[in-house]
């Protein structure tokens, strides 16, 4: 058995980023004054703009880049591979797909992102699965997530 | 960067409490013979009744009071703010809403539950999202959670 | 008060394991070629079959059985206690229900598997809530899931 440790590894900082471990971070890049919660994960070449906060419990995977002044909730997870062959890429990157957020983009807690892109101030309500491209300001809820203001 | 440490402190305790580390904990009051389970969050001035258990992965923030003899499920997810002017209150407590859980109330995991209320008697089916306020006994469930029963 | 440590123990396994700590897994057993990520908790007697990845922030309780070639999303909670008589099982094991997952398995981040069978060659989209048995191949998605293909 192979035991590795989560640990903060390899990152690219701006000024003042403040994490509260554990957490499993490696290979990300944040802008100033951001802000990760505890039993979070962010995996490599991730990007995230200044005064970002990722909350508690988030999981955000390679081939995401969040903008400037986003809240990512408590829970909320990201999604790199959609399964495309109704299978796992299991490895094979080429099948994996990106999430661009944009900047002030709040996504409530427990959300579940797709690999979409979220046009700037958009609001996702906590419970969301967004599953597609958002290109339009406003607010969206709901599995699957649509407009509801 | 700064880093801190997810710890258990300043918390207030009846007798026989049991947490699973690790955990991070901070000024909340548990009454008699609680659970808490590993990674799960707990804010300050949360307060928890005699006998009521709080599994794994949970997060419960500030502003929330839960009654005696409760189940809070893996993954359930509380929340304070609700973007109610569109964006987060970032840090603007005069912002932030309350949630009242009163006695015997089950809460299936990861489901989310919004600024409400929830009278005694009531279960939550699992992967909800409570946005109302139920003032029934039954149960509920979906997204938004409806009576079932 | 009780404070325990997550840990690894009383695990029977194959070959090559991988695990990210930390994590709590106890009396669990692994095929070869298995991957558990960090911040998830896997219960005693679970089984979990040759190259199946349980990603991070799962959550798999006792009495389930998951096939091989399986993969288990970021954040799937599994459950054995359904609050039958409408209150939690509150420790009578006699009221657990199982939950049997087959082999080739894919089942989304962010999903909630009641106590149910999935036969082999299912997807369970992202965010899912599976209530009831899957008896036939295909991808199914949604609270509560359903056959989208």
């Amino acid at each position: 058995m192979k035991i590795l440790k989560s640990q903060i590894v390899k990152i690219k900082k701006g000024k003042n980023l403040k994490v509260v471990s554990p957490t499993n971070i490696y290979g990300a890049q944040f802008g100033n004054n951001c802000f990760v919660g505890p039993f979070t994960e962010i995996q490599k070449n991730v990007k995230i703009g200044d005064n970002t906060k990722i909350q508690s419990h988030s999981f955000i995977c390679e081939l995401v880049n969040i903008g400037k002044n986003c809240f990512i909730g408590h829970g909320v997870v990201f999604i790199n591979d959609a399964f495309k062959d109704s299978k796992p890429a299991n490895g094979k990157k080429s099948k994996w797909l990106k999430t661009k957020i944009n900047s002030n983009v709040y996504i409530g807690s427990n959300s579940t992102i797709l690999p979409i892109s979220i046009c700037s101030n958009v609001v996702i309500g906590a419970g969301s699965v967004v599953t597609k491209n958002i290109t339009k300001p406003g607010k969206y809820a709901g599995n699957p997530a649509k407009k509801i203001k």
